[in-house]
């Protein structure tokens, strides 16, 4: 590239566009589909159920511990189309490129991207870029849009769930919502806290084998646990009860959490996922996901019960139970 | 809605987000597939080819004659599918919104979605609201991505193009980026110049008659007509030559663009579209378009030959031949 800069003649749909689009998105995302660079990508899918899904990412700072905005626009749409149950396939990806963001940044996001995409084994097959005046964004702002397959008998509504239903959460919780807030506070802890940012491939094998028993997932990002928790009882209309002493959260987390006052049940998280299982299924569940590396400190946090529909209680360690809230107001902004 | 400009909070993923969520885009976009509200939309589709395209919109202003970024959003994307040869079907979209944009202009620019959505027959069936800092992004960019169905056959990559073939574009061009430029500038003639953003749904008919003797569409966006026409020529491997006096551009626009020193053909369009059509179909083809309000003023404006390869020449009005060349350095920012 001749510039070390983004320039708004990057964004112009000419010359300096194809060129960005030559040296850095085609070299690094290089796939067959992507190849006839048309105005969209042609795919092949055989007939069945998809699953779409779109997030936009602007996170700051760019780079935290764990990550940056690219592997993170990878992990959030990847993750949500396999909490629709759905084997990840294609994804679009979007940029909005504030003036003066350095090349080099760009280059480090785009090739932490196709990292993440190839671990999944998904390919980025259509993109947009567009290129805002200095001060009208702030570094670069990333669209991914996902489709996947949904396999044959595969529904996970959450009106599936039942009384009787067992909650997992897939690992510790709270770490990316710390990190970053960590991160922008320029806090440092003696055990650094990373990013949790994943893109929870491993969970296609689950749902292969365990089809229908997995009654519902939902990856508890933006509000935490607490809020996906609480989306989930309104939609099904059950109450869930978890229990606050079988919820795993790391020691450096809960210790940062005490210290800042903050509740790590409303903490952002970006590689994990809760998944209501069938009350028989659930030890075995368990079990395969102890053996895998992405899911290793999986925990059964509670159940399901038919009352009080469309709430969530916690019993706490001292065993007196309290409503557990959606989040109210803002919590940390910027987060994924 | 009890606040009447966007929050930090409307983008937390807790309560806040719900109600404008529930208030703002359910309401609007209603339908079957959207209401579970889950992490991603549902689709069921015949097996066969689909096209996936993406686009983010950034332009300024938000609301500018003839439409506004909600109209837009819809239009360019649904335009890039039918260049694929697509029947558009679903669309996401995803917001990143400036704290402090009044929700009215939030409503209003949902309401144009939904209403060129309806137009087109499409559906917006996922989303995704993310919310920044004031000065941290300009009002709201919105991204659309959107899938269609190929129809059997149909295979419109620009290495189908022929010498021989003759070259359509669907109407006036250089409306959109003169509408804006005007704008912007305060200028303002005495015939107004309104964009020509449409969403070119009747074209779903013409894919559906001409199958393959249509060869290749693309829709003249940034860069415009020059651009667009060049980015062909080098992927098809041909010349093309256009005779500038049958290019289409109101008096309006020419006017403007010479007081200004522009070139329409540079000028970017949101309504239109560039048709490569076999020889001996072109003049039904041309015929069939002026009997649709959306394409009356289509001209055929050009042919493919051999050589030179990878190149446009434009046939003055004195006789002459240039080389017109693909748009260098930018042209007008934040167009789309």
């Amino acid at each position: 590239m001749k510039h070390d800069r983004i320039l708004l003649a990057h964004g112009s749909g000419g010359l300096m566009s194809q060129r960005l689009i030559d040296e850095i998105f085609k070299k690094a995302f290089n796939n067959d589909i992507m190849e006839p660079m048309l105005d969209g990508a042609i795919l092949d899918l055989p007939a069945g159920k998809l699953a779409m899904s779109t997030d936009s990412f602007v996170i700051t700072p760019l780079f935290f511990p764990g990550g940056d905005i690219g592997k993170l626009s990878i992990c959030g749409t990847v993750n949500d189309l396999l909490a629709c149950g759905a084997q990840p396939l294609y994804l679009s990806t979007a940029f909005i490129i504030e003036e003066g963001l350095p090349i080099s940044d760009l280059r480090s996001i785009v090739a932490s991207m196709a990292e993440t995409a190839r671990q999944v084994g998904v390919k980025l097959v259509t993109g947009d870029t567009k290129v805002v005046e200095k001060g009208s964004a702030d570094g670069v702002f990333i669209n991914t849009t996902g489709i996947g397959i949904i396999p044959a008998g595969i529904d996970y509504l959450p009106q599936r769930i039942n009384s009787g239903d067992k909650v997992i959460v897939t690992g510790n919780i709270g770490d990316h919502g710390l990190a970053i807030l960590a991160q922008r506070e320029g806090l440092s802890f003696s055990t650094p806290v990373l990013s949790d940012c994943a893109p929870l491939y491993q969970l296609k094998d689950m749902i292969d084998k365990y089809q229908d028993a997995i009654r519902c997932m939902r990856d508890p990002t933006r509000g935490g646990l607490a809020t996906v928790l609480n989306e989930i009882a309104v939609q099904a209309g059950v109450g869930i009860r978890v229990k606050e002493a079988d919820i795993p959260v790391s020691v450096a987390v809960q210790g940062a959490c005490d210290m800042l006052g903050m509740d790590p049940l409303y903490m952002a998280n970006e590689g994990k996922m809760v998944i209501f299982v069938a009350a028989e299924a659930a030890e075995d569940f368990l079990n395969d996901l102890h053996k895998m590396s992405q899911t290793e400190n999986a925990a059964l946090i509670g159940r399901v019960s038919p009352e009080p529909a469309g709430m969530v209680l916690v019993e706490t360690e001292l065993g007196a139970e309290r409503i557990l809230g959606v989040l109210e107001g803002e919590h940390i902004p910027r987060i994924c």
